[in-house]
């Protein structure tokens, strides 16, 4: 940040009265100008087909970053929007697939990268789903063929790691993680 | 939003190719200023007292907004924070009570002002808390005591409305709600 967004003019870094941190501020309008973490949703669609075999639905990523590597379909949360209804929107903007009854799984603490991220369990009542301008491939996986190692995101890992651990017995029961870089080459591959 | 803080041009509200919202865009130099949902994190702080009374710390707010009224001590996630750390040191900024023990129970989703509150029920051991620049008062409440007309934000209230329903036997699973204002006019006073 180098300009005022209210008054156009430069800003200067420093700590505000009566803070202690140091803000963006503006030197003519005085506007200060916080910066704080992002929110990132997502779903971990299920399908069950009728042999009874669970199915989890991931997709190759288009776009950088890690492009080429597979997620669950995430991403940034809007004004306006409650946590479901994002992870709802980017499961289909990601994947065209509309997943049902989410439920509240894993809170993820990114604090190297300003994010949160929060996944839902999610049932995915069709096998229906396409490649989307985000995803080159978008596929169905036995819990025994899910690409590991070629994982974009540690957040994906974990939530996706304890979702198979889990399963089908559950409990399920919401919980929150801190996610380092140590964390990730913790989780059991 | 009206200055580009990159290179101080203005900025349009238009939509970005490949995106399907409203973006400020410089005209000049074209980044695209997203703008997202803030996390608010926060605790429930209980202290038992030595006559095994439950006592929940409350604030009263010095500033703006919603002076005068009472709330759990939270505010804004700061980056490179994990929600926890952020929940903890809002503690002390509001109360000066060093909790401890901090675990994930609410995660309250409230889309019409663009944020996430989360809260922690937390362990108070000392008895141990001061005003404080944004805190006119701060005061432990015995649950019957706790002036329930008189708090400052629907987040609050529900958060602390699940709590004591559920004192002492729990389960205290994390859970998520959307916070609306039909809900807030809902709780049970």
């Amino acid at each position: 940040m180098k300009f005022c967004s209210e008054c156009g003019e430069s800003v200067q870094l420093r700590i505000p009265e009566g803070d202690n941190r140091e803000r963006f501020v503006c030197g003519a309008c005085q506007t200060i100008h916080y910066q704080n973490p992002n929110a990132v949703v997502g779903t971990i669609p299920l399908h069950v087909d009728e042999s009874g075999q669970p199915l989890v639905l991931l997709a190759k990523r288009g776009i950088e970053p890690r492009h080429g590597y597979w997620t669950l379909p995430a991403g940034f949360l809007e004004n306006g929007e409650t946590s479901a209804e994002g992870a709802l929107r980017e499961t289909i903007e990601e994947t065209c697939a509309k997943v049902e009854n989410l439920q509240l799984y894993r809170v993820l603490n990114v604090a190297r990268t300003n994010q949160i991220h929060i996944f839902f369990r999610a049932h995915l009542p069709e096998p229906s789903f396409t490649t989307t301008p985000e995803s080159t491939e978008v596929k169905l996986f036995p819990f025994e063929q899910i690409p590991w190692r070629q994982l974009a995101f540690p957040t994906v890992h974990q939530a996706l790691r304890d979702f198979v651990d889990e399963y089908p017995d559950g409990p399920f029961t919401p919980a929150m993680h801190d996610i380092t870089r140590q964390s990730w080459h913790e989780l059991d591959y």
